[in-house]
């Protein structure tokens, strides 16, 4: 047997990019080959000091993969993703098929059980992705009555050009001017923060507010836990932060178990010292693999059966392109 | 009788200089003392035009004022408020006796009844006013029977430095530099989030927390309410946001009630026209005397006993300035 052909598509966008230096940086022996759209194929993207020569998207030329990574849009996973799924395993960073009942939504640390052989795998989204990392724990040993969560997510999400025209925005900033449109943040985001990522759904709630409900319950098999979410940008550049309130159904009667708890998880970086003022932040959280879990602190609404936490996870790495790279080493483990 | 004489101490911080402004804006007919350190004594403030001579703080010349404006430290205020107090009008901007059972703490638009001829009175905190301009009209509605809230605060409350601090690290941004050390916050903001608002309590809030959960409860004669708050830090410069989950003892039957509610409130501004991405945002509501609030709909956790809002208001207005100046009103109606 050869070597495992993998194929990225979209290898330039910040989630590709990434996915690329994980494969890099693991050494794993296979044969990556990077698909781009048509503009771009036939230049050379450099990772990590690795040349790949961008070929431009073909579904018969994919066909020839054994792993075809989507990084691209919902839209393109949805003409593509079942048809590759045939002869190729698919990992689909999109939206697309997260809620398709026949489709496994894999957070590797949490619900590598749901793999059970399928080609078609779907990868969540990257605030579902954070906050499972830390739920689960919790979930399994508590038990999540209900969860309100308020998000600070960062530039990336709208990929790498969205963090630059951030740096430069704020680079020029002189004050507040109202009238510039930004290419691809609805407002502008130079120290501002806009409450709405995706869109408007008929509950009033975004897509992205949504997401989360719907993933956390998927991928924790809760399909009624009542959950809900305000998804809100801010300007950080490639850290989520989330703030979680959380009802269980059991006492939470120390606050040093659930830190033990969470600490035993070699996915979950337990930054709760606030004597010495540490806890999550974007900026210690960004490259870090583990997401970061603080502010552990019991509710002042729910007393014992309830939990106030502060997390913060790269929005690139188990936000995406790590959380598709773990489901990659599931399917050839 | 002559001009009422106001003294202003800390004239030359965000919100002393604020403070001055809305002074000059609304032309009153009063004579402005300005208060500054030793340091700064004896130099001009420039403000709207209007040149003011820093005096040197003496009690003794303050006690001279009718009205006097504490916009410095809680030590300050704890030393000398209530010593001008005997015989002029305090308006103390810190939180030295905000929870003093005999100190009436008052938000105009909220709770002007409690004002009953005291000589010192509290001004609230700014996450704390800016949230009760519009819990309090749902209060009065649906009864609030608990609250969660997570914050998105700017610069601006750690003072003028701070937000100039931000600009320049934001403006020579190349990458997280995790050595630089902020002189004004626990760690750099720049496209950074900050869990951590003044001091950690022995419950593990931070005492920003605990002053929104007293300061509601006290302005909404509520002593009981459950109330739970993250106060965070994030890159704006003067205007913060809030996400509120609130449930009510009454249902909500209706979003649009609940706008027509807030949209009566002239201290409100409703921006909750989703379909036109219009919402509260820092870059919006600064420089704006009404609290902005939006994203109204129903809770996903306590159905029509529930809403999520988010909310934004300019710290220095709403949040300090405007709130001393309104309660300077109310006592000299």
């Amino acid at each position: 047997m050869g070597k495992l052909r993998i194929g990225i598509a979209g290898a330039t966008g910040a989630v590709g990019t990434t996915l690329l230096e994980l494969f890099i940086a693991h050494q794993d022996p296979v044969e990556i080959v990077c698909y781009a759209s048509a503009k771009s194929a036939g230049k050379t993207l450099t990772c990590k000091d690795q040349d790949f020569v961008l070929q431009p998207f073909d579904v018969e030329h994919a066909a020839s993969c054994d792993v075809v990574f989507l990084c691209v849009s919902g839209d393109f996973s949805l003409e593509y993703g079942p048809l590759l799924a045939k002869n190729s395993t698919v990992i689909d960073n999109s939206s697309a098929f997260r809620y398709d009942p026949e489709v496994p939504l894999i957070v590797p640390p949490v619900n590598p059980h749901s793999f059970t052989g399928q080609t078609l795998i779907a990868n969540p989204n990257c605030s579902s992705a954070i906050a499972l990392v830390v739920l689960a724990p919790l979930h399994r040993q508590y038990g999540i009555e209900h969860l309100t969560l308020s998000t600070y997510q960062a530039a990336s999400g709208a990929g790498k050009p969205a963090m630059e025209e951030l740096v430069a925005r704020t680079g020029a900033f002189k004050d507040y001017d109202r009238t510039f449109k930004s290419d691809y943040f609805r407002h502008d985001l130079a120290y501002n923060v806009v409450p709405h990522i995706d869109q408007f759904q008929a509950n009033r709630y975004t897509k992205e507010e949504m997401k989360m409900v719907w993933e956390i319950r998927k991928v924790l098999e809760a399909p009624d836990m009542p959950i809900e979410a305000t998804a809100v940008r801010v300007p950080a550049l490639r850290s989520h932060a989330e703030s979680l309130s959380i009802k269980f159904t059991q006492p939470v009667t120390s606050l040093d178990a659930v830190r033990s708890l969470l600490a035993a998880d070699a996915n979950v970086e337990v930054r709760d010292d606030i004597e010495n003022n540490v806890y999550p932040m974007p900026v210690t959280s960004t490259y870090k693999h583990a997401v970061e879990v603080g502010r552990i602190r019991h509710s002042l609404v729910y007393g014992e059966y309830g939990l106030n936490l502060f997390v913060s996870g790269d929005q690139l790495l188990r936000g995406a392109a790590l959380n598709a790279y773990e489901i990659y080493k599931l399917v050839y483990k």
